[in-house]
């Protein structure tokens, strides 16, 4: 490359975009870790960008209606840091640059969500932002249904690389945004031809320019160092109806002796190449020195959109007192004041029906009561609609024509409707929640530790929760699904009884503003256990006693979801034989742990034995076996020790022992009386 | 559809592929559940398939050139089971036929690997067919250029639905195919234009044709119902030079009235239904009746290739004794005599140089010995090669140029990797490993799940595999991930401490004949710990006693991988302090769990207090430190009860606790000494 004719052809640009590169070297240096490559590559692309397209206020950073710029390519992540910190966000001074990857910094090794204002989403795992923003994109779509263009009226832009559109959840997110049209997402991609491992076509000769075509978007070029050609690109694309792919043809690592190797990728950090890479770029200041007239620059463009906040804050005044407490409130994730009630009114009503359904329908009955009453939410599922039970009735189908609808065919994409959540989530103003089986959990597994990680109000609907799903088999059946999600950091797995926990636990998940939930909800009938009505949600306190022994309590069954009606059979049996049992439904072990010490003993008190009984996996439960004052040791399993099978529900249960004779049987073994 | 139009058009071909059909109808209605519409839809292709292509022998199902038939959309498994029915496999009776879904049966609800031969992998899962294959297409490939083309030489076939194509790793299974320029894989896209949900076009506009395309694919079409036209588009698809696609236009549940609708879909099992749809068909048998003249047609299909494998039997004949020596070893998941030798020389070497190198370098370590010896090792890494220490230097990189290349670069797909991984095993004669930061198990989960599930010698080379990767930050840094990995059943984890360990892990995995292997590897350097050389595999017993107490024992720390050493320290200062205290090893937890009862208590015996350490969440760990006789119930865990966070990994250590002076502390508390 001629940096000096680069340099000539616009020199105000040039330092500009010089500024983020030498910021990327010195904070790598610095840290003696971190990717140079990419921000060095792609600082002309985000300096046009920022400069002459993104709608921001860098005062004001949380402005609902600005365009969102997600870095999926979260390796990059000095080049998000650097604009932060160039634009003037009053969380990005240059202290943070300097601590970049250092304990305590808001410039971790890859942008983390919540670290600093101008992080819209935490990156790194690769494929994640492209896939968040077609949740971001479809979230400004049903707003400005819903409020006016207004009031919500921006684009989406995303930097992608090559292990974005290589990871498999690039393409479902691809063709969902496609097939949704949504013409205000916009990608760039970093066609720089270079990976970890060496030159792309080592791996890959996918045409992407084809790929996304196929896929109904919208695809331009640029040489992604002429800022020029790229203003030119990033306009067309924002004329397009559909999604735009910008393929930027860039240099990794621009300037240093590692260009266009995949050395340039990781961390340039030899005083010389620092050194020299500088002197290419023609900048002359010292470590984490940006002149005052570049930086003066910068903070202009941070300043640019003062005007258009200010004016759309004036347009927000003009809203209905009704249309702006409702907006500031779903921003707010703030819960509508009728919920609590129409949940209690719910579970009154069930304490006279007995509903004996599948848990999986009693979700969706909850559902018709939570999705009358806030508008935000947005359900969907990855094309097992009624398996999932996740539609109901007054829920449109989204679509090109019809931006309301607040259900989502999210396609035979688990990951992508995960990815997509999350997007919507961090958007705000939408509760999403997505359903499929829950086996399938394993799909959409990096996009949920992310909802964790995050910690965004996610709500996973996973139906056929055991082997009771049945006939379909193992591959269709979890089994260690449930130790895996409550070994995950910061998120909820709720597994409801019947329809009043269920209803409680719908409660409780959407009460979450830092925290996601899983519903772990069943494919066959449950009978109703809780016969009282009680105005507490007990499901808050993650288990409780739900009946207790009669005569001296010798036994503590403690079971979840489908199996706690098989506690209570055994709890018969046992009663008819003398032998007080308590029955212990423990729908959300992670609520259970925070409670107080002394409420955890009156749930589980020391003495009697212990019986847990769940269609998965031992893991995670001998903590209330043997921990929590069991320490007597006697306690046994009732559960999976392996893979499921294919047969009728009921057949698994009895051959897989998981069953009330089989549980007493283990009580009485334990007391020593069999 | 005119079914009467088709039918006259080849009465013979009409009524095999009708026979498919009615047992499928038969077959689903006994059940009452299934899936119907898939077989009905596309028993025209496979009976064109397996009557003039297929290459294969019912009475040798296992005949290692065969072609492989992979079911990809798995849930229409009554289409493989009438298949191999109807062509004569023993074990596919029509007992099997009539207990589809059945509890013990061979004919599960999805196709299970190692249920009966025939079924070459485990799917249901949507996408893992299309993904084992570009394993299978791999393994053909290296064992053809092994070997010669005069004993393998093969196709794989694939039947995939909309729902594998909708699957993120589709895409990373079709873009490694067309790379590799796989040309003897060919898939056949049913495409009926229907899912669960309704029309494909819900959720998917994708011209899936520019896809395959854009990748470096073949692609056909044919009209799905047209014996003449299928046979081809099959013709032509093996002659390409690289892999194939072929549309195949099909009807979902062709001629019943749930023909071309979602409902087709499921399962057709009103006797109305089934009796109106034979008819259209002319089929006039009675349940599970299908003409000796039918069948006896089918059967000379089953029989078509008795000839080929003879000859093969032959020609397999004329090698040296060498070769077929190897080969039979290979193909029956055998290990060369030298290696258990050359794993003990490593270790001899290890005592005496000490090695302080990561585990994942010593990884590479032991597979510099062990590539040389098995030519059956085929490694790979997504894109992390430098990173997971995968390449060893006699490992050529496999291209289209070199096909006895050994090693992979997979690209940034974890998934796909692990599904080729899957593949390859489930071909035979390779024993494929693969390597990604741990973390990113997370994307590889669906199919390391199916490892397990099929019961397959995959060994997954997992680095970075704590918060000991450091600046990366929690995106990267596995937390749940080891109780993850353990909570799945009939696989193993190791974590093992130092090179000693790393080399005895490798040699326990690679003993492995039906479970995969998970080795968790570290970043960072650690110091030997084995000082003595023990002819003994220590890890194959699970844990092991590494530094015996001092005088009276009063502590046991347990730990595993990096954090051994960690306890080691402890131990120094706790006996410094005149606290006995016992350092216990564990690398494999599964392994420890199926020793006798008396080793594990020889190893965890009560009294003394217990710490675990270990640089991720508790779960999982009550089993060593409240059971197992550990039911004092002094016992304390050191490890993350949280997301990780980016700093240098000693940082990291000392500032989340996990450290020999945190230990320490842990057992005076414990002891009532602090």
């Amino acid at each position: 490359m001629n940096l000096e004719a680069l340099r000539d052809r616009n020199p105000d640009h040039w330092m500009k975009a010089a500024a983020i590169r030498a910021l990327t070297l010195d904070a790598v240096a610095g840290a003696n870790s971190g990717h140079s490559g990419m921000p060095m590559g792609m600082a002309d692309v985000a300096t046009v960008l920022f400069e002459k397209h993104l709608k921001f206020d860098a005062a004001n950073p949380n402005w609902p209606d600005r365009d969102r710029f997600i870095l999926s390519a979260g390796h990059g992540s000095m080049l998000l840091y650097s604009l932060l910190h160039l634009t003037g966000y009053a969380q990005m001074p240059i202290e943070e640059i300097k601590n970049f990857r250092q304990w305590g910094a808001r410039t971790a090794g890859h942008p983390e969500y919540g670290h600093a204002e101008g992080i819209e989403t935490t990156t790194g795992p690769l494929g994640q932002g492209i896939a968040n923003s077609v949740g971001f994109a479809l979230a400004e779509e049903i707003l400005r249904a819903r409020y006016g263009k207004k009031i919500v009226d921006h684009f989406t832009y995303v930097i992608a690389g090559d292990g974005c559109l290589m990871e498999g959840v690039s393409q479902e997110a691809i063709a969902l945004a496609g097939r949704q049209k949504l013409s205000k997402l916009i990608v760039f991609w970093d066609n720089n031809n270079i990976t970890i491992d060496g030159e792309v076509s080592i791996a890959d000769k996918t045409d992407q320019i084809d790929r996304f075509r196929a896929s109904g978007w919208s695809v331009f070029d640029c040489d992604g160092h002429d800022p020029e050609d790229i203003d030119r690109a990033i306009d067309a694309a924002k004329k397009s109806t559909k999604p735009s792919m910008i393929a930027c043809k860039t240099h990794i690592a621009l300037g240093s002796a590692a260009q266009d190797t995949a050395k340039g990728h990781g961390a340039l950090t030899d005083p010389q190449v620092v050194a020299d890479t500088k002197a290419a770029y023609g900048w002359k200041y010292g470590p984490y020195e940006v002149p005052a007239n570049i930086k003066s620059q910068w903070e202009e463009i941070g300043r640019k959109g003062a005007g258009a906040q200010e004016e759309w804050c004036a347009r927000f005044a003009g809203l209905s007192v009704t249309k702006q407490a409702e907006f500031t409130r779903i921003l707010g994730r703030d819960l509508p004041k009728k919920l609590p009630a129409a949940i209690k009114a719910l579970k009154r009503q069930y304490v006279e029906s007995k509903p004996k359904v599948a848990t999986r329908k009693a979700s969706e009955m909850a559902l018709e009561v939570i999705n009358e009453i806030m508008p935000e939410t947005v359900g969907g599922s990855a094309d097992l609609t009624g398996s999932n039970n996740t539609k109901t009735a007054d829920l449109g189908i989204h679509d090109i024509d019809n931006r309301n609808g607040r259900y989502i065919h999210y396609g035979i994409r688990e990951h992508g409707m995960a990815a997509a959540m999350n997007g919507m989530a961090l958007h705000g103003g939408i509760r999403p929640y997505g359903g499929t089986f829950m086996c399938f959990t394993d799909y959409a597994r990096p996009a949920m530790r992310l909802s964790a990680l995050m910690g965004i109000p996610v709500t996973y609907v996973m139906t056929h929760d055991s082997i009771g799903l049945g006939e379909d088999g193992p591959t269709h059946q979890p089994v260690e699904h449930l130790a895996m999600l409550r070994a995950t950091p910061n998120s909820l797995t709720f597994r409801p009884a019947d329809a009043t926990e269920t209803a409680e636990a719908w409660e409780v998940a959407l009460e979450q503003k830092s925290k996601p939930s899983v519903l772990a909800l069943s494919r066959q009938g449950v009978p109703a256990v809780r016969k009282d009505y009680k105005t507490k949600n007990l499901v808050a306190q993650g288990a409780y006693v739900l009946a207790e022994a009669e005569g001296k309590r010798q036994a503590i069954l403690i079971a979840t979801g489908t199996e706690v009606s098989v506690a209570l059979e055994a709890r018969d049996i046992l009663q008819a034989e003398g032998i007080g049992t308590r029955v212990v439904s423990m729908p959300c072990m992670e609520l259970f742990e925070q409670q107080p010490e002394t409420y955890r003993r009156r749930v589980l008190p020391a003495g009697p034995v212990r019986v847990a009984i769940e269609a998965g996996v031992r893991q995670g439960w001998d903590q209330w076996l043997l921990g929590e004052r069991g320490k007597s040791g006697k306690a046994a399993f009732v559960g999976m020790d392996g893979f499921g099978a294919s047969a009728p529900a009921e057949v698994l249960y009895e051959q897989f022992g998981i069953t009330a004779q089989a549980t007493a049987a283990k009580v009485r073994e334990l007391l020593g009386s069999k």
